[in-house]
């Protein structure tokens, strides 16, 4: 079907083992490139293109989009979970605090599509969303920490990590490779006015349900129809 | 060529100047609908199907999508340059500027499509960018306003106007109908840490002509090659 295929890509028999592991690393890989540079409205013919396999070989391995994404992010997500523990070690709340924001935003600036995935929620997703939940669970803890030492202002709320997100995605899609150190001052500009004492009261946070709604709405509205789940 | 069109659309006669006129106002409707819906990836077949027009009186109207674009969000311009101007009309210099993005980022949520506008730049609609261009040299004096008065912070740049829009297009695009009122606390945030004294240095503002560099690029990609104008 693709020109470039090196792997058959007929229904005639089941691959071989190590030719569906081969596919499967193919695919991941091809995903990685086409969803970090096209964000993740690319689609799932794009993928298979750069893979160099067919429509049919990617939906048997990812039946939903939703599938492809958690798993050319899982390690992107895990490296995630990981900053806010490490932030949880440092001896320093407030500035552990700062490392991490720092550190979650430069994730997002290293790959557009990354950028996305911290702003939207995967419900068919289960260990992405479970490792995000993880995530979410130490934020609050480091939150609380941070504020503990008077250092961060009392209204932050852990939905601002979202906001900032959000902002921050703004951004870095709009700068792309033309401005790449953009985010950079307006992640400064945030930190610098998380800092108590606060300056002046906000204006209230976002219901929590409204914004998951808001995350899931963001979610990529190209999902393929699951096919049959075949052997590999 | 559209079921619902209510007016000719053959190329046999040219239409009449009040046909040509009410398709033009047809159009320009239609797209504000699309466009404020969709956002500036909405293809120009959709505007037209929306207008109840065929895809070639739209392109003898507007040959390339930046042309529909420019008059779809014509007066939202106008009214976003009269927001300088009535800034600038303002006693209290500081107060003029808070208001004066309070009121940008305010149109931004309400138009989704005029949110992306704000960040992008259209070279070939010379009426649109000569009013932002106005719009540009009054936010300097506001600016230099503001902080002649030592409320404003001293290394704020106006390009830092640019990326406060490019944060609040994300959270507007991200959070939408979900949560709606979720970027009014994201811009009082960027207020509050621009307001003098600075709590600390931030990282260099983007090259000022990088930065157009990003706006033209973020510019929509779908323009449809230009057709021989006819006459209306």
């Amino acid at each position: 079907m693709t020109p470039g295929s090196r792997h058959r890509d007929s229904s005639a028999s089941p691959p071989r083992r190590s030719d569906a592991e081969r596919n499967r690393a193919r695919i991941i890989a091809a995903g990685r490139r086409v969803l970090g540079r096209d964000g993740l409205d690319a689609s799932m013919a794009s993928v298979a293109r750069e893979a160099g396999v067919g429509i049919a070989t990617i939906l048997r391995h990812f039946p939903a989009k939703e599938d492809l994404v958690a798993a050319v992010f899982a390690d992107r997500m895990d490296a995630y979970a990981d900053a806010v523990t490490d932030a949880l070690d440092d001896p320093d709340p407030w500035h552990g605090f700062v490392g991490y924001i720092e550190t979650a935003c430069a994730m997002q600036a290293a790959d557009q599509g990354f950028a996305d995935v911290l702003t939207m929620t995967f419900p068919g997703a289960k260990a992405l969303e479970k490792r995000r939940a993880e995530a979410y669970e130490a934020m609050v803890r480091l939150i609380d920490r941070a504020k503990a030492t008077g250092r961060l202002r009392e209204d932050f709320d852990p939905s601002d990590l979202v906001l900032i997100h959000m902002a921050n995605a703004g951004v870095v899609n709009a700068t792309g490779q033309a401005a790449p150190d953009a985010w950079r001052r307006v992640v400064a500009l945030f930190i610098q006015c998380f800092e108590a004492p606060a300056r002046g009261p906000l204006p209230a946070s976002p219901d929590h349900d409204a914004l998951y709604q808001a995350m899931l709405r963001a979610s990529p509205a190209g999902t393929i129809t699951p096919e049959p789940a075949r052997d590999s």
